[in-house]
């Protein structure tokens, strides 16, 4: 299908890429992403350099919610020596983007600093899960970052 | 079909790796990468330190179009607040990289520092993205880097 | 099947969202990762700054077991100049999350610092497996992290 | 056939898991990995800070071969405003790990530092590839790393 579509793009020249590029677009608003996601690593670094909030240290889970339906999202904590915490239930509305600082998370719990976790997202419509660590507990921030793992389901 | 060329190569002794090579990269050019791309995380740091522009602080989405066509390439944003901003258009060349700066964004708006954002990146051909940020705002510039979500589209 | 589930979801409006996340997760314990996983970069920084065990310049593979079986994990090391070390062993009682640092391998063998080496790790339930370093051989630790690369088998 | 494999094991209890493992283990000395690989960013910090050559800022490709033949790998260059460069050539022994640095390419040409490219890495058999660097630019070094693009060809 990509390739069809590519080729039929060449044989009319650029000049039809507009009108190709919007439906496009109105297919990826509907689509793009999955509905289940991992990230194996995390950890609140305990303390923090730096002016507030911009430097605090945090760990964050960063959502794109690209479709035109609104999102809601289940995040469950996963711990090394007690049972699971959650769900934690955000809502993104359609074609908005979401930093969620699990430094906030305080529903059902708050989260411990300097305790490692791992957190599985959920939602009920496909989503883009990045995941990001501003680390600031020494004098100069470090960063971390990666597109977390999409299931399968 | 994979394991069909290895156990080919095999068979025929290291010899055939040249010819088996050339006929490799005629393919990846028109084929490696996907059209559709997300980047859930976005952020421009608001301030830097060092000599610019090599130490300023700066989002970018690095992307390779190693095929034989011209990529005609999207860039939509994604906000926590507002509706989404774009499309910025760019080409890129038969086989050639660019890294582009979010910073540097402004057709048909410029991108405010200090405020997060998403993206999603169509191509009319294949290419790779990915991700990274130099976050200068402290006096040790940190780094993150991600190859970005594959939409499957 | 993912259509269906989110067309159904909004034919019934939000109400329905819990049954259909408390099904959706039940699913996602048995399934969420894979069974087969790499890490190509593997490096121990050879000294570090900073108070212990926090700031030690570490390696880490984080892993999560979402499931409802204990994950059975070995962990094989792969160097430049010599043979492949491992299996290291580990279990992951079910809906827990570890962090190990390859700093604290010791059977087969302690892992030698600034040596470089990649790693597969497999495991008999599927898991969710990221890289992480830590590194504060100068003054400021610095991070990377990524999710590691999925087997398919 | 990975659920049938649990089940199976879970029936027969933890003394089975050896076996198993041993069989899995063989099965992916033979699979682990992809043949195309793509790397969007590349840049080679141009001055480090630091002791050499471990401080010295490095943009680096990690590839494991855990497989039982030898990798035959060839590496293409891509840049912003000239052709293509490469292949440049690699081989990597059964069950070995390399860490290429870029900044020591020289055959067709070395890579120019401070310069923005792209690579795509192709091998005869399949191979894991992580892209990492170390930028020793400012007193204190800065570090990203991802796991490369995977192509599906």
């Amino acid at each position: 299908m990509r390739c069809l579509l590519a080729a039929d793009r060449y044989e009319k020249g650029a000049g039809v890429a507009r009108p190709f590029f919007a439906v496009s677009f109105a297919n990826i608003r509907m689509n793009i992403g999955k509905r289940y996601w991992a990230i194996a690593e995390g950890y609140i670094p305990p303390y923090s350099h730096g002016p507030a909030p911009q430097m605090t240290s945090h760990e964050a889970v960063c959502i794109l919610n690209a479709g035109d339906h609104p999102a809601h999202i289940e995040i469950t904590l996963y711990y090394e020596t007690k049972d699971p915490v959650g769900p934690y239930r955000f809502e993104i509305a359609p074609r908005r983007s979401r930093h969620l600082r699990f430094n906030n998370f305080d529903d059902p719990e708050t989260i411990a600093p300097d305790t490692p976790f791992s957190s599985v997202i959920v939602s009920d419509v496909p989503i883009v899960v990045q995941h990001t660590r501003l680390d600031s507990r020494q004098a100069e921030n470090a960063l971390l970052s990666t597109i977390a793992f999409a299931g399968e389901q």
